[in-house]
């Protein structure tokens, strides 16, 4: 990166607390809390499903969603089954669903750098079938993929549960 | 996100440790090891500038970095200055170098969501000065922007240090 001119000496400036990146890690300040928002991605809405789905704890998944909904990156939205008391689904906001570059970009990096084979998931493009990642560029106007774009699509024969 | 018929049941299946999110997650495990990520991008070479800007003690600095030099995504290079001690400088890889995409995914959704006014920094193109961002594209041929083609303009009358 090329700095301009008064800032070219770190030392003499820093963001400090109002740094955008480090406000947001705030936010998703657990691994719990990354893995609720790629859940929620995923479509898992109901508290007993991210637990069951994470093997995370209820206190750990609970306070993951308290951060999420206060900072209205998911909102929570009341059902109820017959026979059952009345409870909350959680969903992603429109905030929320901006995050995707967020989740994309982590595991595009996982995906090449972490993994010996093929990853156990692929995101490609609903309609072209073509493979999605994320790219930094100045084209902000041409159209960009959102979570209804994508198409999932499994690679590894495990499973689970 | 729409499933593969065999995905749509998401008790029936989970990416567990294989999830590549998850396991760069295991990497990027503390927000300390996230900003001084951060700072590689903005040129932080050196162990004490790392403690220096970040405020963080020097034990969280050099797991951070111990971290990321065990992931490749940073690596050790001698330097000595004269009268002084043989030391060691961390630049980012290539490896690093293609974590652009999540350091500026998350800066892009803490400037729009999180800043009350203009952010602190913003990255333009430095040769076309258009603002930079992140897109989730199925054009993955076209050329994206790195780090080289990144100028760092400073928004915020703050200062420190």
């Amino acid at each position: 990166m090329e700095f301009e001119p008064r800032l070219r000496d770190r030392t003499r400036w820093s963001t400090g607390d109002a740094c955008s990146l480090a406000r947001l890690l705030d936010v998703l300040s657990t691994k719990t809390t990354f893995l609720v928002v790629r859940e929620c991605f995923y479509g898992t809405s109901r508290f007993e499903d991210f637990t069951a789905r994470l093997g995370a704890s209820a206190p750990a998944v609970s306070r993951a969603l308290k951060q999420l909904e206060a900072a209205q990156i998911v909102s929570r939205v009341p059902y109820q089954e017959s026979g059952q008391r009345a409870r909350d689904e959680y969903r992603l906001t429109p905030a929320g669903e901006d995050l995707l570059p967020v989740f994309l970009s982590l595991v595009q990096w996982g995906d090449k750098y972490l993994q010996d084979g093929a990853p156990p998931l692929s995101f490609v493009d609903a309609a072209t079938q073509r493979p999605l990642g994320v790219r930094v560029t100045d084209d902000l106007d041409s159209p960009a993929a959102g979570p209804d774009d994508i198409q999932v699509r499994w690679n590894a024969p495990r499973r689970t549960g």
